[in-house]
């Protein structure tokens, strides 16, 4: 694997599926396999499942870490070119990130949409300047348009906690406060279809998502319907994509909840989210706290998901230099 | 020892002081036992010592730590029951705790008093809701009500230092322009109680601590007859405990510092204070910079103690795992 | 080596970059040399290569690493001495820097100048106090004068890229909108003098450098006639080290600019500069994208640098220790 960045990167999901049941029987197996390898961890963006669980999915192969928090302790980057840069922003991204790939064997970035421009947006302009510009290995710790570490995790807990070889898989819109990017549900979509799974998408009207992502997924309006005989329910909010709303947040209607009323609608469904959670706004506190919930064991799956990832990246590397 | 709460989870305390010397003796002669643990230090408040003295002594039993402070780079937590989440918090405690556990062998956890509500604060919620809900280990590293590894550290410090059997120790409160938690001064009454020496506490009126921490001390209001014939002198601000006044600051009485003139009514005393420390609100620099003055010895064994309390944690782990 | 703080503690500097070539052929040859050493970074102003090179330099050493950002997750730190403690500062430096000593075998710091006092910026009073209180080697990151690790890695670069025995280097004097030390700039003139090389120092009229630093260099107020010939084009703002002016930014004289005419001027010399730069302020885009440009070289040289310093402050510990 040279990035990953999608479920592209991750080669057949069997084998990946197969590894990722591999480092659950043994994190250790191959405890000096990152022997003198850096994976630098790069966040423009807040952070918890994904900071901790990657770091340890790295040392527990052997490689070190270093994390740098962009708006902490670093310069204020510059992301846009050919500017005069007289302003508060003390360094360039051109520079920045061919500097990180000077130290690191491996970068793991998180840049979240800016949600103001769609082309720079779906352009993924930060991410793919890392990948220009590093010369190393790059690892999407979740960026404008996708979260392929929490979609991996999502996949690897679904197959853990399925009943049957083909379950319902509904995606849900659910209400927020504020504008959130498209990335996680982008992602999830993308990883179930590839999966070969069937997924159910239901969102109220100008919710609707990239067609790059949701291509053979059903859309369904009513979400009471959707979620009939659902097996596994999986709730985010998301931003509109559609122009000419796009980044923006149509509104929150609060009747789009999940709770105990809305889960007796379905086949007795596990309930999924990714994490951070807004508690009765976006799910009620009992659905989340029933013995139904997987959200924890999807924020565990996170280092599994993280080791399989950086164990192929290392392998990549050896091959490379061998 | 599974938790690290009180002085009560480290058992004897002639063993724990012999455990000490022992680690003294040699930092580094169980350099492998922590190996493939992960300890992960969270701090809701700021720290210099506790982190930095915490970390070494993990990374001295070869365990891997990673530190998070939750106002930087995280997600801001909500930590009440039963709300709606539409604020500025955007993850809770019920789902941070747990994916913490997910992510590490042991957590230590450092959360002030609110100073707002006596029974929040002495209920102690942030700490045992790691304890409840991690699944884990955990250490405090001070919370609400102590501070258990700074008390350790005093404890080593006293024994290291005495040149009588049973020397008078007394604490003293001491002014500071902030209103603080009473962890600190509960706790060291607490672990030198326990360790059976007499205890004097000296402190104006309506600063009374709890007595379930202080218990068997001599309560001297007049802090000129409390010093007369002290070895030890410990030095701490803190809040009012007592009802009307819980969490404080009645005033900041310039008359209690502690200066070269207090000294001399002690009987050669040593100063102690778990820094940081207010110079010249607190003690004078004239007594900080004595020789008599014990802090940085204090700071030094806090390296001692959390390593005591860490093998101690990894033997417990082992135990289980076998 | 008992502190690296200037071109003065690193030795003969044909040893010195013997050495560097050693580590660049296998930075893992020494890769247990720091086992059981704790190398901390203190952090009094914001960094991205520093931080990242010198933590990678000492794990290829096997040296453990622990970062403090002191304006995150610890206590504000007081340095005047003698003063009252009741403002927002918890801390003094005398605490701290002993405190950090405790729990670190090496220490490297950076503290910027503050600019307002010729006399506290060159008395060096923060590196000064790590060296007299801390009782561990002490590594600057940058101090109020001097920049040695970037110099350092200047040096290297500068071998590396030579086609002459004795090349033309020219340091120039650019515009940038905040005032800035002088620190890399003396550091660069004093390494390269030390050398043994021709430096001309050229920059508008009031922005003379102590002449400690730059004894031996011709200083040229003609950028353009500085330029002609040159092998090496250094480009760096400072503000003012003479007085009345000491600190200030007097101008940010746009014409300074390096861009392709002016380096048409030169022996088609490379391009220098120690990053973060300011685009078409400091230097034109199409100089920097140029592949006549080293700052990417200069900062990969900068782990070298580091672990060049730190192998030879671990030999000295080991040494002392036998």
């Amino acid at each position: 694997m040279k990035h990953f960045t999608s479920v592209q990167d991750i080669g057949p999901l069997e084998q990946a599926l197969a590894k990722a049941r591999e480092v659950k029987k043994d994190k250790f197996a191959h405890a000096d396999a990152g022997k003198h390898l850096t994976l630098l961890l790069v966040f423009f963006n807040a952070s918890l499942r994904t900071r901790l669980s990657t770091q340890k999915a790295a040392e527990n192969l052997g490689m070190q870490v270093m994390v740098l928090n962009i708006k902490e302790g670093a310069w204020l980057l510059e992301t846009q070119h050919g500017v005069v840069m007289d302003g508060d922003k003390a360094e360039h991204l051109l520079e920045a990130i061919p500097v990180m790939g000077c130290y690191a064997d491996v970068i793991g970035v998180r840049s979240f949409a800016g949600l103001t421009s769609k082309e720079e947006d779906y352009g993924e302009t930060v991410l793919n300047q890392f990948i220009r510009y590093s010369g190393k290995p790059v690892i999407s710790l979740e960026s404008a348009t996708r979260h392929p570490l929490q979609s991996f995790a999502d996949l690897i807990t679904i197959e853990e906690y399925k009943t049957v070889a083909k379950p319902k898989i509904v995606l849900t819109w659910a209400p927020h406060p504020s504008a959130l990017p498209q990335a996680v549900a982008n992602s999830f979509a993308e990883w179930i279809l590839t999966a070969g799974y069937s997924l159910t998408i239901t969102h109220p009207k100008n919710y609707e998502l990239h067609n790059a992502f949701t291509a053979g997924a059903d859309i369904v309006y009513d979400q009471e319907e959707a979620l009939q005989g659902a097996h596994f329910v999986y709730a985010k909010n998301w931003s509109a994509y559609q122009d000419p709303f796009y980044g923006k947040r149509l509104h929150g209607d609060p009747s789009w909840i999940i709770n105990e009323r809305k889960m007796a609608l379905t086949d007795n469904a596990r309930f999924m989210h990714c994490l951070p959670v807004r508690r009765n706004v976006v799910v009620s506190d009992k659905v989340l706290d029933s013995p139904r919930s997987l959200v924890i064991p999807q924020a565990a799956n996170r280092e599994i998901a993280a080791q399989v990832v950086c164990k192929s990246i290392i392998d990549s590397i050896k091959t490379k230099s061998i």
